[in-house]
């Protein structure tokens, strides 16, 4: 062991140093090395909106709430604030009605677990179904770290089902379930996130949800349905989510607030209407099951983050869409303006017959596939040179091997850094490409 | 399976059907069933002197430090609120000034890790040293649940390590770690809590504290050391912690502010200042190896809650002491009243020769020895017939087998309903024993 040392990595959770877990490292560290380069990177939401005083005022209405329609008295609700509280939450009926509201999703607020940021929410379900080593999760990949690094931590392996075009291809979600069958394992759930997934940008049909919703009840494998971005759209009717067209219970929701109040409220959810057979022929709630365990992570959410949320949910009649109105917008044009622009410029640099760019409807994110390898080192040398960041697709996938991917994020542009970003961009790609052509 | 159901029990995490997460449950719901008990089972804080206006004071408090001392735009502080952030913490500078404010502990900002509660702290600590199962936990018995739910989660045998009258018996420790070595396995930490631990009530005495360091460095093993009721003791000088007395990183040290600031922030933190060698020849802090692991639990801690901790320890010149002087001597009477009342009470029921009550100088809890067992079915009757409820010891053992020991805690109790309650108690208590010297 080196000195100076008091332990060595070898002797602490393997996970460490497992891919998933470096990446998320490696790539705020490019972030926080290249301030200055423009970010097509960050996966997080426009901070054009943020207003400090929002705080107070969501905090006092729900403070009104808690007064007025749930005649706490004073003592009750400073006992609510300050205290521990249910590990399920405090929010449930609020978000419940939210549901109803903007995603036509009828949960019974007992049914719902209030987690700290949909991250918990994950790892509650994957250490809730990984019973031993023949568990796996399946995924649609290319996959959001954040399933793919709650697994690891369970010590739950991730096999990938290939999205291909339009977001999932059931015969090979079927094949699958098939193979990890055969080989003795048991595949638990399937990740899906049918909206404007994250890196993909890809959305699912709504005649290929209602397939995967029979598949997945036919074959018993739960789907978890992760919907981020689902708001986020073209501006037209937004097809229903899995969970609104469930009626088998085949899916268990998870929600968050990050994208639709804010993340620095760290609030998210699970919806788990499940019934879970116990030993002695009783029944009780999955969502029961995941608060067990979440008493054991996190005891519960905090009620101040849980009444910030609640507050921002009454003072908009319970509809995030409608809240979300001006960061609709600007996500939306942001999207068409990167879209467009790229095109625009591959074109004039004579690179759009070697360079794909995909057309998501909404949602954050859209894929650039080069006719070279991208991966960290073309990351870096971008940032260092070209002073412009985004993410290698490589970081999604089960296979270390790199892919000719990469992930561009419209979130926090503006028509200046777009612009700028994009001139950067096609140049950086107009020199990786050519040195490789010359190099061939 | 039943029907109506969609999954059975014995296909999820055989640990959602372990003890020590069910007796969480137990407890809750005895509470929730008998509201109008008087209890001297909350492990919770006074709620005397809870404030909502406290909430703003400590927000706006901590806004003005980073506009006025860390010179923060206003774009710069609504992104540290509102945005997703650092994942080690937002508020390390102040904790760490606190530390050495209250407790004479000299910790780097870096090697701190804000946490959703000491409870995820310790996840991360049992996650990252568990690497397989070889590895285990040892625990000074009886334990606090939070430690051994945590262990269960993440798969990681919790080894008891009888505490005895001292705290900690330090033969019993070395005899311990030699025999869980011969069974092929590696104890890796060993979890303690040197004052008023929960639920023995008891405090290791300074020489011991010395010593136990050195056994630890001796054996290389980590000690992680639990602090939560440190401050509120009988008024005279408080012992160094291990911590504090800590030269050659052996301690790992797990911080709450639940007890000196409000549960419901849900903001502890660890100090892990140990360093780790990597493969390829490096070092890195734990404290950065465990970050990884919260990245994929929580991803950060709510930069809001971190803000009313900032806010209050900026208030009281980061001395939570001094914060806590109410709630020092509100805990301080209680004590002395619950233990001279339980004892004058025995004594005239002529109880006092059959029942014992421990003595500690602080903290939230004391410790009855009945000469019956004392168990669940004790517990429900004293709730339902004598409307008084408590903790049996037993949920705090690895094994199942009943004790003979009661936890009170002392914390939410007023004048009155220490008096009340204690009639209650020896009412039972007199039952019960007469009861079984009858039968016997």
């Amino acid at each position: 062991m080196k000195s100076g040392t008091d332990l060595a990595a070898t002797e602490l959770f393997a996970g460490l140093g497992d891919p998933v877990l470096e990446s998320m490292n490696f790539l705020n560290q490019i972030a926080e090395r290249y301030p200055e380069a423009v970010s097509f990177a960050a996966g997080r939401p426009t901070e054009a909106f943020f207003d400090v005083g929002s705080i107070t005022r969501y905090l006092d209405r729900y403070h009104a709430y808690l007064r007025d329609e749930r005649s706490m008295s004073p003592a009750r609700i400073s006992r609510a604030l300050f205290q521990y509280g249910n590990t399920k939450g405090l929010i449930n009926d609020l978000i419940a009605t939210h549901l109803s509201t903007d995603e036509d999703i009828r949960a019974d607020p007992e049914s719902v677990v209030v987690t700290v940021g949909c991250q918990e929410a994950m790892l509650l379900v994957l250490r809730a179904f990984r019973r031993d080593e023949r568990d796996v999760a399946l995924a649609v990949s290319p996959t959001y770290v954040g399933l793919t690094g709650a697994a690891r931590l369970v010590d739950m392996p991730v096999v990938p089902v290939a999205g291909g075009p339009d977001g999932i291809d059931l015969d090979v979600l079927a094949e699958t379930i098939r193979r990890v069958r055969q080989e003795g394992r048991r595949p638990r759930l399937c990740y899906v996130m049918p909206d404007f997934a994250n890196p993909s940008g890809l959305s699912i049909d709504v005649s290929v949800r209602r397939r995967l919703l029979d598949l997945a009840a036919a074959e018993d494998v739960l789907l978890l349905e992760d919907n981020p971005y689902g708001l986020f759209n073209d501006g037209g009717p937004r097809p229903p989510t899995l969970k609104a067209l469930d009626r088998n219970r085949t899916v268990i929701y998870l929600g968050s607030f990050a994208k639709t109040v804010f993340p620095g409220a760290r609030v998210g959810y699970v919806v788990a209407d499940q019934r879970v057979a116990t030993a002695d022929g009783f029944s009780v709630r999955l969502a029961d099951e995941l608060a067990k365990v979440k008493s054991m992570v996190t005891v519960n959410t905090s009620p101040f983050t849980q009444a910030m949320i609640g507050g921002a949910l009454l003072e908009n009649e319970f509809s995030l869409a409608r809240a979300n109105r001006r960061e609709h917008d600007l996500y939306r044009s942001n999207l068409a303006e990167v879209g467009s622009g790229l095109r625009a410029r591959l074109e004039r640099a004579g690179l759009s017959g070697l360079v794909q760019v995909n057309a998501p409807s909404g949602g954050f994110f859209l894929v650039v596939t080069l006719p070279v390898p991208v991966g960290n080192e073309m990351l870096e040398h971008s940032a260092r040179t070209h002073q412009v960041i985004w993410t290698p697709m490589a970081h999604f996938y089960e296979s270390s091997e790199p892919t000719r991917e990469l992930r561009l994020s419209i979130s926090t542009l503006t028509p200046q850094t777009i612009e700028q970003g994009l001139d950067r961009l096609v140049r950086m790609i107009g020199e990786q490409v050519s040195a490789r052509v010359a190099v061939a």
